[in-house]
């Protein structure tokens, strides 16, 4: 590579605002493909398809399998059938059902036509599995051999489909029907001597995944186990794919970003997303639900003026009443889903967790509700007031991290994505039931004590 | 494996509870070393170092590799100096620094000096890189060539070193003075023969990273040209060691962590972390800015007592512009955050990612601002009231997204971690500034209007 992935970025960018396009495929032909693709994905939307146009044909395809989603939707609507076709010839069949899976249903049928018969066979395939499940990213291609074969013939057979299985790190060995008996390490093949038999050289207790396993899960299979690819069977446990490491990589990516996206109210799509309404509709639902919460917590207060007008000090406490609630809560419910996505065996035996995070919060909320009554007596000399505040903020950290914890790992148990359980939704929620606390425990004190 | 993970968990800690530490060694027999180290982690930590014992001697190298650094800390008291050099001789350096790395500086250089004499340069030499850097995540054991070797002689070298250097995918060639001048894929190796120069098999276009390089800045370039290695280069070039895969997954999901749980307020380690000790020291420092922010709003509200009296309704409102602030604040944040960690584009060029925010808080502020003002007139007939509250989120919405977009920017600039910005110390910044904000708008149409 010639240049830094900024300087590119920024001669292209010059070249564009010049008008000199055609200048575009000389600066490109040293480059890598994945860095053309961050190119791509920053140039001005009306570019893209220009400047894709100028990018060397034999990287065409690798450009087009890295670029993100939204970049590939634009590109795609400026290419032609054919040149869709010739890309998507090129590209290993998850990439290629990537971007076929992007167009719409008519101008994807166009495309499968244009390919040969066995690559339209193994898209077709493809395309029937999840988005985001392990035959959603796996690819078709793989190198398998019977495991009776000698070495050399085990690498002959790498050499025939060399050119169109990229990144190949294992050969599997597979019995008559096709089902996965065991794994043969390159490097052990590499080093074997050529008439030795393979037997002894396969790896028997291996590590498969079932095609409808979730992405998520099989990252954390790949993580846990140091697998650079994984083979992907079948109920009948036939070899039907395999996972490699680049889309590993990408997956754990994508589900972090997704997860951090949900706690903050938003989808994965707003890290990457270039149009100000599309942000905009990603964003305002959240907020919306902020507003709801929101206007119930003023219907809620209101209920509470007779109280607030005795003891208006009541008032200066609630920012910080809701402020620390909202704190507790996302450092539970933070913890508890990461370590759901990571596959810990949290999420199997969560009493130990729960038993945790209380014992936590106890002493939180003691200490610091302490600290809080203090500063009120301190303050204004009140010694209800200290007693209701820190009463309240001991029993909205309780609530706080109870519901933290506990949230995620119910909606886990039910489907859901448990990352859902630390956005504004909950903290939304928290809000109101935090309120309503202190409230409450202000009613009971001013009235009673 | 003959049991899933939480199956074996279940059998190991029936027999801890039975005391039947006996069986455990012939459980294991069979199970995944990544699952041993899972289960490690899980069990008590009194009874850490006794399940370790009945792991198979063969395995324990690579299940203490794969168990938590808090498991490590405590397996190693209870290990004797001899039982850890002998694991440590059996590890690749990276894994082997890792352990060593976390015992205390004498025991460190006891178990140091049982090593072989090579094995305890290149550990040494490992031990002064930063933890979090290329050099600190590599490993020193590759397999390297002179360039004008031929086939059989570079599997030659690959056959030599085998037993010592796992996870081979490249073999590196370099010249006589080490430096690192191309890669041979080993398929490309696999597939070629065996009389044949290595020269043209080379990939001279090669991506390799500085020893000193940070590690998600290793793994972003990893996941942009989807290398399943990367070799390390010192300053002068040449060849000191490798990053692979297995690394590469746990930088990523490390990373991830580590930003999720500083936008949580709290650090990586809470979510592994077993002591509830530990685990409040980790969160309650965060949680005392939370607090000082909110007496600090509270005093503040205390200055608008007047207001407050007179239009009591005003302090109804209190939660949702602080709510609210908060929602757009980590909404911006976390996408910002984000999008530094992947390394994309906008680490450059901001000024687009600006305008896009300001833009998008300007929409929501005018929609969720208006809805609010409707609301409050429509509950109390206040257009004053309406004014204020409408006036104010709008402020308040486009305060919280310029602070949610900027400071992680500046944070980075400043070599700090962008994922701070999204922690509680700017929520709790951001309550009193809405605050002020609201309280001072009010104050103007109140006594204005």
């Amino acid at each position: 590579m010639d240049r830094s992935l900024p300087e590119l970025t920024d001669a292209v960018v010059e070249r564009i605002d010049a008008g000199r396009f055609d200048e575009l495929g000389a600066l490109f032909e040293k480059e890598h493909p994945g860095d053309i693709a961050e190119v791509l994905n920053y140039v001005d939307e009306e570019h893209k398809a220009k400047v894709f146009r100028h990018v060397p044909a034999a990287m065409a395809p690798d450009v087009l399998a890295n670029v993100r989603d939204a970049t590939l939707t634009s590109l795609l609507t400026g290419l032609s059938d054919k040149e869709i076709s010739e890309a998507v010839n090129e590209l290993p069949t998850d990439e290629a059902a990537d971007i076929i899976g992007e167009l719409d249903d008519e101008d994807a049928s166009r495309v499968l036509n244009m390919l040969e018969e066995e690559d339209k066979e193994s898209l077709r395939e493809l395309l029937r599995y999840p988005e985001e499940s392990a035959g959603g990213i796996m690819e078709s291609e793989f190198v398998a051999v019977p495991e009776g074969v000698t070495v050399a013939e085990a690498l002959q057979e790498l050499r025939e489909v060399a050119e169109k299985v990229e990144r190949v790190h294992n050969v599997y060995a597979v019995d008559d029907h096709g089902k996965l008996v065991g794994i043969l390490e390159l490097w052990r093949l590499a080093i074997s001597y050529d008439l030795q038999k393979v037997t002894p050289l396969i790896d028997r207790e291996f590590i498969s995944v079932p095609v409808d396993m979730d992405q998520e899960e099989v990252a954390a299979l790949a993580t846990r186990y140091e697998l650079v690819e994984i083979p992907v069977v079948d109920a009948g446990g036939r070899l039907v794919g395999r996972i490699t490491f680049d889309d590993l990589l990408d997956v754990i990516e994508e589900e972090a970003t997704e997860d951090m996206a949900r706690m903050a109210g938003t989808r994965q799509g707003d890290v990457h997303e270039e149009s100000v309404w599309r942000i905009t509709l990603l964003r305002i639902p959240w907020l919306f639900t902020g507003l709801v919460g929101g206007i119930g917590s003023a219907f809620l207060m209101s209920r509470f003026t007779l109280e607030l007008e005795s003891t208006l000090a009541l008032a200066f406490f609630v920012p910080v009443i809701t402020a620390m609630g909202g704190n507790v809560g996302i450092q539970c419910s933070a913890v508890v889903v990461r370590s759901l996505a990571l596959g810990e065996l949290e999420a199997y035996h969560m009493g130990r967790r729960i038993i945790r995070e209380v014992l936590v919060a106890l002493i939180n909320g003691i200490v610091l509700g302490g600290i809080l009554t203090a500063v009120a007596l301190a303050w204004k000399g009140d010694l209800r007031l200290g007693r209701i505040i820190g009463i309240s903020l001991f029993l909205c950290i309780l609530w706080a991290s109870a519901t933290g914890t506990l949230v995620p790992m119910a909606l886990r148990k039910l489907h859901f994505d448990p990352a859902l359980a630390s956005g504004p939704f909950i903290t939304t929620m928290n809000d109101v039931v935090n309120l309503l606390i202190y409230f409450t425990v202000a009613s009971v004190i001013l009235s009673g004590g």
